[in-house]
Protein backbone atom coordinates (compact mmCIF):
# COMPACT_ATOMS: atom_id res chain seq x y z
CA UNK A 1 0.00 0.00 0.00
CA UNK A 2 1.13 3.75 -1.47
CA UNK A 3 2.77 5.29 2.11
CA UNK A 4 3.67 8.85 0.97
CA UNK A 5 0.88 11.08 0.11
CA UNK A 6 2.89 12.68 -2.46
CA UNK A 7 6.27 11.23 -4.21
CA UNK A 8 7.69 14.03 -5.72
CA UNK A 9 11.34 14.21 -8.45
CA UNK A 10 14.59 14.13 -6.84
CA UNK A 11 17.79 14.92 -8.52
CA UNK A 12 21.36 14.28 -7.19
CA UNK A 13 23.84 15.64 -9.72
CA UNK A 14 27.71 17.38 -9.84
CA UNK A 15 30.78 16.31 -9.71
CA UNK A 16 31.16 15.58 -6.25
CA UNK A 17 31.07 12.96 -4.07
CA UNK A 18 28.21 11.49 -2.22
CA UNK A 19 25.15 11.52 -4.81
CA UNK A 20 24.78 7.26 -4.83
CA UNK A 21 25.35 7.50 -1.32
CA UNK A 22 22.65 9.97 -0.52
CA UNK A 23 20.23 7.68 -2.43
CA UNK A 24 21.49 4.80 0.04
CA UNK A 25 21.37 6.82 3.16
CA UNK A 26 17.91 8.12 1.95
CA UNK A 27 16.49 3.97 1.07
CA UNK A 28 17.93 3.34 4.71
CA UNK A 29 15.63 5.87 5.79
CA UNK A 30 12.42 5.09 4.18
CA UNK A 31 13.11 1.14 4.71
CA UNK A 32 13.11 2.38 8.33
CA UNK A 33 10.14 3.73 8.08
CA UNK A 34 8.24 0.43 6.32
CA UNK A 35 8.31 2.00 3.29
CA UNK A 36 9.58 0.06 -0.15
CA UNK A 37 12.57 1.04 -2.21
CA UNK A 38 13.90 -0.25 -5.72
CA UNK A 39 17.54 0.68 -6.75
CA UNK A 40 17.91 0.31 -10.63
CA UNK A 41 21.47 0.92 -11.69
CA UNK A 42 22.34 2.04 -14.81
CA UNK A 43 26.06 1.55 -16.28
CA UNK A 44 26.96 0.04 -12.90
CA UNK A 45 27.24 -3.78 -12.14
CA UNK A 46 29.72 -6.49 -12.34
CA UNK A 47 32.04 -4.62 -9.70
CA UNK A 48 32.20 -5.12 -6.30
CA UNK A 49 30.63 -2.23 -4.30
CA UNK A 50 30.22 -2.29 -0.84
CA UNK A 51 26.62 -1.58 -0.47
CA UNK A 52 25.83 -4.72 -2.48
CA UNK A 53 26.85 -7.29 0.84
CA UNK A 54 24.29 -5.60 3.10
CA UNK A 55 21.44 -4.45 0.88
CA UNK A 56 20.15 -8.63 0.91
CA UNK A 57 19.93 -7.91 4.25
CA UNK A 58 17.84 -5.44 4.56
CA UNK A 59 13.97 -5.80 4.10
CA UNK A 60 11.75 -3.61 1.46
CA UNK A 61 15.12 -2.53 -0.64
CA UNK A 62 15.61 -4.34 -3.96
CA UNK A 63 18.77 -3.44 -6.11
CA UNK A 64 19.30 -4.39 -9.69
CA UNK A 65 22.49 -3.64 -11.85
CA UNK A 66 22.75 -3.27 -15.11
CA UNK A 67 26.59 -2.44 -16.55
CA UNK A 68 29.39 -4.39 -17.38
CA UNK A 69 31.75 -3.77 -14.14
CA UNK A 70 32.99 -0.77 -16.04
CA UNK A 71 33.53 2.90 -16.72
CA UNK A 72 32.88 3.38 -20.43
CA UNK A 73 35.12 5.33 -22.16
CA UNK A 74 34.99 6.55 -25.51
CA UNK A 75 31.77 5.79 -27.58
CA UNK A 76 29.50 3.27 -25.76
CA UNK A 77 29.40 -0.40 -27.50
CA UNK A 78 25.79 -1.93 -28.38
CA UNK A 79 26.05 -4.28 -25.52
CA UNK A 80 26.53 -0.64 -23.20
CA UNK A 81 23.40 0.20 -24.81
CA UNK A 82 21.40 -3.00 -24.75
CA UNK A 83 22.03 -3.26 -20.36
CA UNK A 84 20.99 0.63 -20.53
CA UNK A 85 17.48 -0.03 -22.43
CA UNK A 86 16.89 -3.04 -20.06
CA UNK A 87 17.74 -0.55 -17.09
CA UNK A 88 15.04 1.73 -18.04
CA UNK A 89 12.19 -0.92 -19.14
CA UNK A 90 12.92 -2.17 -15.67
CA UNK A 91 12.71 1.37 -14.55
CA UNK A 92 9.32 1.90 -16.35
CA UNK A 93 7.92 -1.30 -14.76
CA UNK A 94 8.56 -1.04 -11.38
CA UNK A 95 7.62 2.99 -11.78
CA UNK A 96 3.93 2.67 -13.45
CA UNK A 97 3.23 -0.68 -11.01
CA UNK A 98 3.29 1.84 -8.06
CA UNK A 99 4.31 -1.46 -5.92
CA UNK A 100 7.33 0.65 -4.47
CA UNK A 101 7.44 4.17 -2.86
CA UNK A 102 10.70 5.46 -3.74
CA UNK A 103 12.29 4.18 -6.87
CA UNK A 104 16.07 4.99 -7.33
CA UNK A 105 17.55 5.27 -10.87
CA UNK A 106 21.64 5.28 -10.16
CA UNK A 107 23.63 6.88 -12.87
CA UNK A 108 20.96 7.92 -14.85
CA UNK A 109 21.96 10.93 -15.88
CA UNK A 110 25.42 9.36 -16.59
CA UNK A 111 23.39 7.71 -19.49
CA UNK A 112 21.71 10.03 -20.62
CA UNK A 113 25.08 12.58 -20.91
CA UNK A 114 26.41 9.21 -22.85
CA UNK A 115 22.82 8.76 -25.21
CA UNK A 116 22.63 5.33 -23.62
CA UNK A 117 19.07 5.95 -23.48
CA UNK A 118 16.78 8.60 -25.27
CA UNK A 119 15.91 11.48 -23.06
CA UNK A 120 12.43 11.97 -24.39
CA UNK A 121 11.43 8.34 -22.92
CA UNK A 122 12.83 9.71 -19.32
CA UNK A 123 10.99 12.64 -19.86
CA UNK A 124 7.98 10.71 -20.21
CA UNK A 125 8.70 8.46 -17.37
CA UNK A 126 8.94 11.48 -15.17
CA UNK A 127 5.67 12.59 -16.57
CA UNK A 128 3.64 9.08 -16.32
CA UNK A 129 4.94 8.47 -12.30
CA UNK A 130 1.98 7.73 -10.16
CA UNK A 131 1.35 10.36 -8.42
CA UNK A 132 2.43 8.60 -4.61
CA UNK A 133 5.70 7.22 -6.05
CA UNK A 134 9.12 9.49 -5.42
CA UNK A 135 11.64 9.34 -7.72
CA UNK A 136 15.52 9.77 -7.57
CA UNK A 137 18.02 10.47 -10.32
CA UNK A 138 21.24 10.37 -9.56
CA UNK A 139 24.64 10.81 -11.62
CA UNK A 140 26.62 13.87 -12.91
CA UNK A 141 25.73 15.74 -16.05
CA UNK A 142 21.88 15.92 -15.66
CA UNK A 143 20.42 17.51 -18.49
CA UNK A 144 18.67 20.23 -18.13
CA UNK A 145 14.84 19.16 -19.19
CA UNK A 146 15.46 16.85 -16.18
CA UNK A 147 16.57 19.62 -13.59
CA UNK A 148 13.52 21.48 -15.34
CA UNK A 149 10.79 18.78 -14.70
CA UNK A 150 12.45 18.12 -10.95
CA UNK A 151 11.19 19.00 -7.66
CA UNK A 152 13.93 18.89 -5.26
CA UNK A 153 17.71 19.12 -7.30
CA UNK A 154 20.96 19.28 -5.31
CA UNK A 155 24.54 19.79 -7.03
CA UNK A 156 27.00 17.79 -5.16
CA UNK A 157 30.25 19.87 -5.80
CA UNK A 158 33.52 19.26 -5.85
CA UNK A 159 35.31 21.24 -3.04
CA UNK A 160 38.58 19.61 -2.58
CA UNK A 161 39.49 15.54 -3.56
CA UNK A 162 42.29 13.29 -2.46
CA UNK A 163 42.29 11.86 -5.93
CA UNK A 164 44.33 14.65 -7.04
CA UNK A 165 46.72 14.12 -4.01
CA UNK A 166 47.33 11.31 -5.94
CA UNK A 167 44.79 8.79 -3.54
CA UNK A 168 43.49 5.85 -4.88
CA UNK A 169 39.99 4.37 -4.08
CA UNK A 170 39.55 2.58 -1.30
CA UNK A 171 37.75 -0.57 0.05
CA UNK A 172 34.60 0.04 1.99
CA UNK A 173 34.71 4.12 1.58
CA UNK A 174 35.16 4.96 -2.35
CA UNK A 175 33.22 1.37 -3.33
CA UNK B 1 41.56 -4.51 13.93
CA UNK B 2 41.88 -1.84 11.63
CA UNK B 3 40.47 -2.25 7.79
CA UNK B 4 41.67 0.91 6.54
CA UNK B 5 45.15 1.77 5.60
CA UNK B 6 44.77 5.19 5.17
CA UNK B 7 41.19 6.94 7.06
CA UNK B 8 40.76 10.33 5.65
CA UNK B 9 38.89 13.39 7.27
CA UNK B 10 35.67 13.84 4.36
CA UNK B 11 33.47 17.11 4.96
CA UNK B 12 29.89 16.90 4.00
CA UNK B 13 28.65 21.04 4.00
CA UNK B 14 26.26 23.39 1.97
CA UNK B 15 22.43 23.83 2.32
CA UNK B 16 21.25 21.13 0.09
CA UNK B 17 20.22 18.15 0.90
CA UNK B 18 21.78 14.77 1.00
CA UNK B 19 24.90 15.71 3.80
CA UNK B 20 23.36 13.50 6.56
CA UNK B 21 22.20 10.70 4.25
CA UNK B 22 25.47 10.67 2.24
CA UNK B 23 27.12 9.62 5.41
CA UNK B 24 24.60 7.26 6.31
CA UNK B 25 25.31 5.48 2.69
CA UNK B 26 28.46 5.70 2.68
CA UNK B 27 28.38 3.78 6.31
CA UNK B 28 25.69 1.24 4.89
CA UNK B 29 28.67 0.57 2.23
CA UNK B 30 31.17 0.32 5.00
CA UNK B 31 29.32 -2.31 7.32
CA UNK B 32 28.70 -3.99 3.75
CA UNK B 33 32.64 -4.11 3.76
CA UNK B 34 32.80 -5.58 7.47
CA UNK B 35 34.08 -1.78 8.45
CA UNK B 36 32.70 -0.71 11.84
CA UNK B 37 31.14 2.53 11.88
CA UNK B 38 29.89 4.78 14.80
CA UNK B 39 27.82 8.02 14.21
CA UNK B 40 27.15 10.66 16.55
CA UNK B 41 24.86 13.55 15.94
CA UNK B 42 25.28 17.31 17.51
CA UNK B 43 22.23 18.60 17.53
CA UNK B 44 19.74 16.10 16.62
CA UNK B 45 17.94 13.78 19.15
CA UNK B 46 15.01 13.15 20.76
CA UNK B 47 13.44 13.79 17.29
CA UNK B 48 12.04 10.82 15.38
CA UNK B 49 14.36 10.26 11.99
CA UNK B 50 13.38 7.14 9.79
CA UNK B 51 16.62 5.82 9.88
CA UNK B 52 16.98 5.09 13.45
CA UNK B 53 14.35 2.51 13.56
CA UNK B 54 17.11 0.63 11.23
CA UNK B 55 20.55 1.24 12.80
CA UNK B 56 19.60 -1.20 15.94
CA UNK B 57 19.27 -4.09 12.76
CA UNK B 58 22.42 -3.42 11.33
CA UNK B 59 25.72 -4.94 12.23
CA UNK B 60 29.08 -2.88 13.23
CA UNK B 61 26.94 0.28 13.16
CA UNK B 62 26.51 2.27 15.91
CA UNK B 63 24.42 5.68 16.51
CA UNK B 64 24.09 7.93 19.78
CA UNK B 65 22.93 11.36 19.50
CA UNK B 66 22.97 14.55 21.35
CA UNK B 67 20.59 16.90 20.89
CA UNK B 68 16.53 18.06 22.67
CA UNK B 69 14.71 17.45 19.44
CA UNK B 70 14.33 20.69 18.22
CA UNK B 71 15.92 22.97 15.66
CA UNK B 72 17.85 25.73 17.71
CA UNK B 73 16.66 29.16 16.86
CA UNK B 74 18.11 32.42 18.30
CA UNK B 75 20.24 31.70 21.42
CA UNK B 76 21.74 28.24 22.42
CA UNK B 77 20.44 27.20 25.89
CA UNK B 78 23.20 25.65 28.19
CA UNK B 79 21.47 22.55 27.91
CA UNK B 80 22.42 22.88 24.16
CA UNK B 81 25.78 23.30 25.04
CA UNK B 82 26.23 20.84 27.37
CA UNK B 83 24.86 18.35 25.04
CA UNK B 84 27.38 19.44 22.34
CA UNK B 85 30.29 19.28 25.13
CA UNK B 86 29.22 15.81 25.78
CA UNK B 87 28.92 14.75 22.19
CA UNK B 88 32.34 15.83 21.75
CA UNK B 89 33.58 13.85 24.66
CA UNK B 90 32.47 10.94 23.13
CA UNK B 91 34.08 11.72 19.59
CA UNK B 92 37.04 12.01 21.40
CA UNK B 93 37.10 8.89 22.83
CA UNK B 94 35.57 6.98 19.88
CA UNK B 95 38.24 8.31 17.64
CA UNK B 96 40.94 7.77 19.93
CA UNK B 97 39.63 4.24 20.77
CA UNK B 98 40.57 3.20 17.13
CA UNK B 99 38.37 0.47 17.64
CA UNK B 100 35.68 2.38 14.42
CA UNK B 101 37.10 2.32 11.24
CA UNK B 102 34.85 5.26 10.49
CA UNK B 103 33.47 8.18 12.73
CA UNK B 104 30.46 10.35 11.69
CA UNK B 105 30.50 13.54 13.02
CA UNK B 106 26.74 14.63 11.91
CA UNK B 107 26.00 18.31 12.16
CA UNK B 108 28.76 18.74 13.94
CA UNK B 109 29.93 22.17 11.38
CA UNK B 110 26.16 23.52 13.23
CA UNK B 111 27.06 23.09 15.99
CA UNK B 112 30.95 24.83 15.59
CA UNK B 113 28.67 28.07 13.66
CA UNK B 114 26.65 27.96 16.79
CA UNK B 115 29.34 28.25 19.14
CA UNK B 116 27.93 25.39 21.20
CA UNK B 117 31.65 23.59 20.70
CA UNK B 118 35.11 25.62 20.21
CA UNK B 119 36.85 25.08 16.73
CA UNK B 120 40.09 24.96 18.11
CA UNK B 121 39.03 21.88 20.19
CA UNK B 122 37.37 20.53 17.04
CA UNK B 123 40.75 21.03 14.70
CA UNK B 124 42.87 19.45 17.68
CA UNK B 125 40.71 16.24 17.33
CA UNK B 126 41.04 16.13 13.92
CA UNK B 127 44.74 16.38 13.99
CA UNK B 128 44.77 14.20 16.23
CA UNK B 129 42.82 11.24 15.19
CA UNK B 130 44.23 7.39 14.65
CA UNK B 131 45.65 7.26 11.07
CA UNK B 132 43.59 4.34 10.06
CA UNK B 133 40.44 6.04 11.21
CA UNK B 134 37.90 8.11 8.76
CA UNK B 135 36.24 11.06 9.63
CA UNK B 136 33.31 12.21 8.28
CA UNK B 137 31.93 15.39 9.55
CA UNK B 138 28.69 16.88 7.68
CA UNK B 139 26.45 20.17 8.43
CA UNK B 140 25.93 23.48 6.46
CA UNK B 141 28.56 26.02 7.60
CA UNK B 142 32.15 24.19 7.91
CA UNK B 143 33.77 26.70 8.97
CA UNK B 144 37.01 27.30 6.76
CA UNK B 145 40.08 25.93 8.99
CA UNK B 146 37.69 22.37 8.99
CA UNK B 147 37.47 22.58 5.14
CA UNK B 148 41.53 23.22 4.74
CA UNK B 149 42.26 20.62 7.20
CA UNK B 150 40.03 18.09 5.29
CA UNK B 151 40.78 15.54 2.37
CA UNK B 152 37.55 15.71 0.71
CA UNK B 153 35.04 18.33 0.99
CA UNK B 154 32.01 18.11 -1.17
CA UNK B 155 29.43 20.97 -1.16
CA UNK B 156 25.76 20.00 -1.19
CA UNK B 157 24.38 23.02 -3.28
CA UNK B 158 20.57 23.41 -3.27
CA UNK B 159 18.97 24.42 -7.00
CA UNK B 160 15.70 23.53 -6.61
CA UNK B 161 13.65 23.04 -3.54
CA UNK B 162 10.27 21.98 -3.27
CA UNK B 163 9.81 23.56 0.67
CA UNK B 164 10.11 26.78 -1.27
CA UNK B 165 6.94 25.70 -3.57
CA UNK B 166 4.83 24.97 -0.37
CA UNK B 167 5.65 21.47 0.75
CA UNK B 168 6.13 20.00 3.91
CA UNK B 169 8.75 17.50 5.44
CA UNK B 170 7.38 14.39 4.61
CA UNK B 171 8.02 11.11 6.45
CA UNK B 172 10.05 8.35 5.43
CA UNK B 173 11.46 10.97 2.58
CA UNK B 174 12.71 13.89 4.87
CA UNK B 175 13.10 12.57 8.06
Amino acid sequence: MAKLERGLVQVYTGNGKGKTTAAFGLALRAIGRGLKVYVIQFIKGGFDYGELYIVDKLPNLKLKAFGRGRFIKGKPSQEDVKLAEEALLLAEKIIKGGEYDIVVLDEVNVALNLKLIGLDKVLELIKSKPKHVELVLTGRYAPNEVLETADLVTEMKEIKHPYNAGYRARRGIEF
